[in-house]
């Protein structure tokens, strides 16, 4: 616990501290076995290790005196459910990681083997040790030393731990909705994010939505010689490059009439915020790498990465893609466009406010149609909110310095699940590093974060102990 | 000889006529044993069936008294040489046919099998009938019975048979190069096109050439995640799709500076010409089918279908473009690009007009290159170019009206070979219908074509004969 500099912390119970002191090895090594299980979500050949996992876990809620506890089914990977409801009175917690790892491949860019995962110069290696692998054993642990020591935590806690996160959540929403009951609660606490470049502790107050959908646009039955017809009939193709162009202005603006009508302004205090963390685009450009970064005018390239939404064509194709050529005029194109959202956009208002767009701009003599693939609602937990501030009080006492709020680009499904299905105010509060590869081979995290963040789980329950009910 | 019903046909020499119709059946059978041979020029298993058909061709000529009559090796098919010079002083023409035809599949749509061609009901029926061995024995059925009676043609013969003209014609162009001297000649003609819609007796006049090129954006060295990176970078499918708009504008006009400056202007006699052809648009669209015809303002859909240039995308590539979503910004995208020109376009000029542009479009944060990939030069033979009103007098006679001067939309590579290579005036006479399946199932070529076809060729030598020498 060496890499912030700031004196300011404050202590944690000297008891529980005693009690993590003396199990500083056991936990590494909770770590190390827990990421040892090969419990890659997405391939088939490890359903049996995504059992294991899930047992793992549930094994340890037992030992930390959870009850209820259950590996329950789903039509794919389980979801290991379990509850501290010790606190009468006391606001209930509803607490998210996930036990599923990314695949490892490309394997020859591991330095070592992924599931053999090692603790070396203040960093756990391995798959799964920051996502998420790492944050559910601070979770576990936290409860294991306050446990040691007789300490039951100040509020009540339910657990669930998720296997399908790296492959799309499928079945967490439809458990979601048939488990209402027994995820009543009054705020979400979701580990799996982290903390602002440069290891500065943050929290994750936005998340952006998704609307995905897909654009047809179609001439004829079979491909046409481009000699004989061309000059007298529309190019699917070229129709869709119009469609495509329309969607966004020269300032990066898009220009779907209504598009922007929800967005939540960005308030000055956000900006100046935004603009206050160390964040360069010189270094952002250069480590992409790009040419240049480019984006909607009048915002800056953090706002514009995560506070402001976007469209992009995420495919395309039409007609002749090999080598050489061919002479036609395709019978057809297609792109998949998504738009990421921002509050309080709602995907399928956007997508019907899309769906008019394009159907307007639509050039004659193709028939464009739109289809919507799939949406995710964008999610907003005021930095005032005291949830959030009672985690900003945790961090601040563990790290000694204030924490910055962050909003990230992408989305992390569960949480718009917990925020709009479940309607709980979500706190991301995650302790792995933006570097930490956690989609790629060699993923790590920082010992002293792993270290960190299990006293500042432990400062959370009091904290949150005091929070308004619902 | 009984469809159409104008009387002011004019004989040709009776005792040609006498032993045209003594050689009726033979001339017949000898297209139905030429179309027997499955000269496929695409399909390597057919190479034995190529010069089968070659060696056909040859002894054929050498059996109208042809000279140097050679099977020429080239890289891949051999090309059919031989010359009838009987008449010092005389102009001297280059035939142009090809022997080839086009692969057969889809074989299931075919109601007899390609290789077993018959006639029936007043058609020859199978693959390469009408495409263009049916042409190509017309040429030396006109010889046959020209020789059978004592005469010789009027003009100097110089007879090319290709074999690559499905192929893409790539032998020929070096063979032409290194075989000027022996291919001097004071016109071409080319007997591989057809009549007008309606079997309207018709000369072809003017083909359009092409300019090929592709376009390709590169962002990243690999995939962005879209929700990441989405709103700092640009998007290289939306940045094409820009550059694609950008070509054209709502009028349909090609928007490349100077791509008209060398377009030769369509008169007022050839618009005239054109609009009084029996050319209906809605049959037109109803035929191919398409919603609506589209095209450049301010020109008739048979204006624009072959006397106007064109741009259209052949094709069209980028990110993910399979079932579902994949949350990517594409690494790169790719468009084929062509225009199809018309005299007195250069397609290297224009492309380097094309390139400039694209690069004065492309937006930022991209790199943007072109490459060009192939061109065709345009060709358009003046409609009252003596040899063009050879043919045209000799179309009259046999059929009875004034034929119909036509452009075609598409290219035919010998044509601006002889054109611009050889620098011949070039006259189009062939004598297939638009409907004649030359490239689909069920090829056929109508007896009476055949039969009159042959004796506008026996007529053609004499009208030629009268051209002034260049």
């Amino acid at each position: 616990m060496s890499n912030l500099s700031s004196p300011e912390t404050t202590p944690i119970d000297p008891a529980i501290e005693a009690a993590l002191v003396a199990s500083t090895d056991a936990r590494a090594q909770a770590l190390l076995d827990f990421a040892a299980i090969p419990s890659v979500s997405a391939l088939p050949e490890h359903a049996g290790d995504m059992v294991k996992a899930a047992e793992w876990v549930a094994d340890r809620l037992r030992g930390v005196g959870a009850t209820d506890v259950a590996v329950e089914p789903t039509s794919l990977h389980p979801i290991v459910y379990g509850r501290i409801h010790e606190a009468p009175g006391a606001p209930t917690v509803l607490v998210y990681c996930h036990y599923d790892v990314q695949p490892v491949d490309p394997l020859e860019l591991w330095e070592t083997t992924p599931f053999e995962p090692f603790l070396r110069d203040g960093r756990f290696v391995g798959r799964g040790v920051a996502d998420d692998k790492g944050q559910l054993v601070m979770h576990i642990s936290a409860l294991e030393a306050m446990r040691s020591v007789g300490r039951a935590p100040a509020v009540n806690l339910t657990f669930v731990f998720e296997g399908e996160e790296e492959y799309g959540s499928d079945s967490l929403y439809a458990w979601i909705e048939a488990n209402r009951e027994r995820l009543a609660a009054d705020v979400a606490v979701i580990s799996d994010t982290g903390f602002f470049e440069g290891n500065i502790p943050g929290i994750t107050v936005g998340l952006r939505g998704i609307m995905y959908a897909q654009i047809d646009v179609v001439l004829s039955p079979v491909d046409l010689h481009s000699g004989m017809y061309g000059g007298t009939v529309a190019n699917p193709a070229n129709a869709l490059a119009q469609i495509i162009a329309a969607l966004k202005g020269p300032d990066g603006r898009i220009r779907v009439p209504g598009f922007y009508d929800d967005v939540v302004p960005l308030s000055d205090a956000d900006r100046a915020a935004m603009a206050a963390l160390p964040f360069e685009d010189e270094a952002y450009r250069a480590g992409i790498p790009v040419n240049a970064l480019v984006g909607e005018a009048g915002w800056t390239t953090l706002e514009r990465k995560a506070a402001r939404p976007t469209l992009d064509i995420n495919g395309m194709w039409s007609g002749f893609t090999g080598e050489g050529a061919k002479t036609i005029i395709p019978a057809h194109a297609h792109a998949k466009v998504s738009t990421r959202l921002v509050a309080n956009q709602a995907p399928e208002k956007i997508y019907e406010q899309f769906a008019a767009y394009v159907a307007q701009v639509a050039p004659p003599g193709v028939t464009v149609t739109t289809t919507f693939i799939h949406g995710g609602e964008p999610s907003l937990t005021p930095t005032d909110h005291p949830a959030t501030q009672a985690a900003a009080r945790s961090l601040k006492a563990v790290y000694g310095v204030e924490p910055v709020y962050m909003r990230e680009g992408g989305s992390i499904p569960v949480t718009a699940a917990f925020d709009h299905t479940l309607g709980l105010p979500v706190v991301l509060l995650g302790f792995t590093q933006p570097t930490c590869n956690a989609h790629a081979p060699n993923e790590w995290l920082e010992l002293d974060n792993f270290e960190r963040g299990t006293r500042v789980i432990v400062r959370l329950w009091d904290e949150l102990a005091g929070l308004p009910r619902g």
